[in-house]
């Protein structure tokens, strides 16, 4: 198992300029009256193809030979990495072939194919997608881009919180969404080494807190086809992100679904800002531990906006 | 009639700045390829209280002289307004007074008594609103903010078109949806002076036309209750802004109830911001008139994001 490292993360970073943003960091009195902390967001629901998942997936599709590249990509993922390596393999005009659970939002499916990326779907368990991916990536001969466990997407996403800290004056905290563990694991690998004053919290859903339990056991408890409402963060941790939450995150916490709800409709109306359920699970958690956060200067990942806008879950 | 200047515009912008955002513009590679223009969107949607409003209403209510404010103010509004007006006079500590039609959306009332605003009630007509109107002013003495037709208002609304000049590397033209036309007004006021050879086009309902009729007619035409999902753009032009609409404005261009629905939906979409429905008038007009924007550099005010999240126009 190669460990990526910071150096990775700054080559990376390089590397996959040309096809990211340098997303806007932005802040609301109001929020930060709410919670009593001064909460900066930065804001990957603005990143090219709608999530933060396109510097993991730009890295590793840039990073690859003319020989790796030639039978593309594939990729199993529940929406924002598939969109991710959709567009990116599409810079680089390579084939990339998705997994999707069939239950994936509409939205994101449709995206995928906009950007040129093809789609096989599985059941929503982990099980299925496994099997199903198995076949494709057999079939197609694309190279292995997995969604999290991986030291190239690891080190693609670290680029974010070193954007994040050149874009604030020092921070207390950064607070990601956890689902396999990605963005916390480039969160970890970039903070360890530039700042490593600064406490990382994984935020996850009670309904699938998997990593929660992992981290209270000290060893990776998973989870077959978890429900909530943030669809992203159904995934279970694998041995190289566990390796980044077991050794460099100060905590985890937990929101219930009405909880999540609440933050992501909170956001939209006070931020004017469309986020996915997963990134409200972060200021979920912080309203309902203010004394936590009250008084500290905190960095909010918001993950992504690629959302089904004719499904909102507060709209029954 | 006393027709503001560039130089009071240039004093309101003073005048304001503490208590007003200096709003991001964005763009969108997506919208830019769907239209063939090069957009520009002045997000004050992300300005304080949610709309641009807060631009007049702050420089009208903070050049008050401590004798004139004694009272506080009044106004009617069909919403961003009348929060914004609250949200002013709550800045400088004195009441507010407002009128709202019973049908406004409800987020817009409770942002209002959020401010500390007081809401009175009227029928959502020009008539009954301007009859509850007289008996609160009459009642409460408070110095009247006219929502647009209003020296004042307009040359802090003239602040926004500044800024957006500022913030690009020049521009062909600046679109803006037309109500009262406060908004038009104020823009006019600042590029006839700034930027003489931008054009000015102005965006309305189809069926809030009134202002589209004044601008062929050469004579201001109201209409009693016009019916649109653009609910802030039912009122019509009054004496100063007719003054800066058929001395300045280039066109007005308008659009369906479907057209703008569809404007809203992308623009939440593929920009990943909360806009009203009034905001994607101008959108919506680009898409059906792409000849005329095609190639061009044009700037796009998205004017609020005040939105009734639980009553979305695409979701029945």
């Amino acid at each position: 198992m190669y460990i990526p490292t910071y150096d990775d993360m700054l080559a990376a970073h390089e590397r996959i300029k040309p096809y990211i943003h340098r997303t806007p960091v932005l802040t609301s009195s109001y929020l930060n009256s709410l919670t009593g902390a001064e909460l900066f967001f930065k804001c990957e629901n603005f990143q090219k193809a709608g999530a933060f998942k396109v510097r993991g997936a730009s890295n590793a599709v840039f990073g690859l030979s003319e020989e790796e590249a030639k039978n593309g990509v594939c990729t199993h993922s529940s929406g924002n990495h598939a969109l991710s390596l959709s567009y990116a393999a599409g810079r680089r005009g390579i084939p990339c072939n998705v997994v999707m659970p069939r239950t994936a939002p509409q939205a994101k499916k449709d995206a995928v194919r906009g950007y040129g990326g093809t789609i096989t779907e599985c059941e929503p368990s982990t099980t299925s997608r496994e099997e199903v991916f198995a076949s494709v990536q057999a079939r197609t001969g694309g190279n292995f881009v997995h969604p999290y466990n991986d030291p190239r997407v690891i080190a693609g996403q670290g680029t974010c919180s070193r954007e994040l800290m050149e874009q604030t004056d020092g921070l207390d905290m950064v607070i990601a969404p956890i689902g396999g563990g990605g963005m916390i694991s480039g969160t970890c690998l970039t903070l360890s080494h530039m700042a490593p004053e600064v406490q990382i919290i994984a935020a996850e859903p009670e309904q699938a807190d998997d990593a929660y339990r992992s981290f209270k056991a000290g060893h990776i408890i998973a989870d077959d086809a978890p429900n909530t409402v943030a669809d992203g963060l159904k995934v279970p941790l694998k041995d190289l992100t566990w390796h980044f939450v077991s050794n460099h995150v100060t905590d985890i916490l937990t929101a219930s679904e009405q909880e999540i709800i609440d933050a992501m409709k909170l956001t939209w109306q006070r931020m004017k800002i469309v986020i996915e359920a997963s990134c409200a699970v972060p200021l979920a958690t912080i309203i309902k531990n203010k004394d936590r956060f009250a008084g500290k200067r905190v960095g909010v990942i918001i993950t992504g906006g690629n959302v089904d806008l004719d499904k909102l879950p507060w709209i029954k």
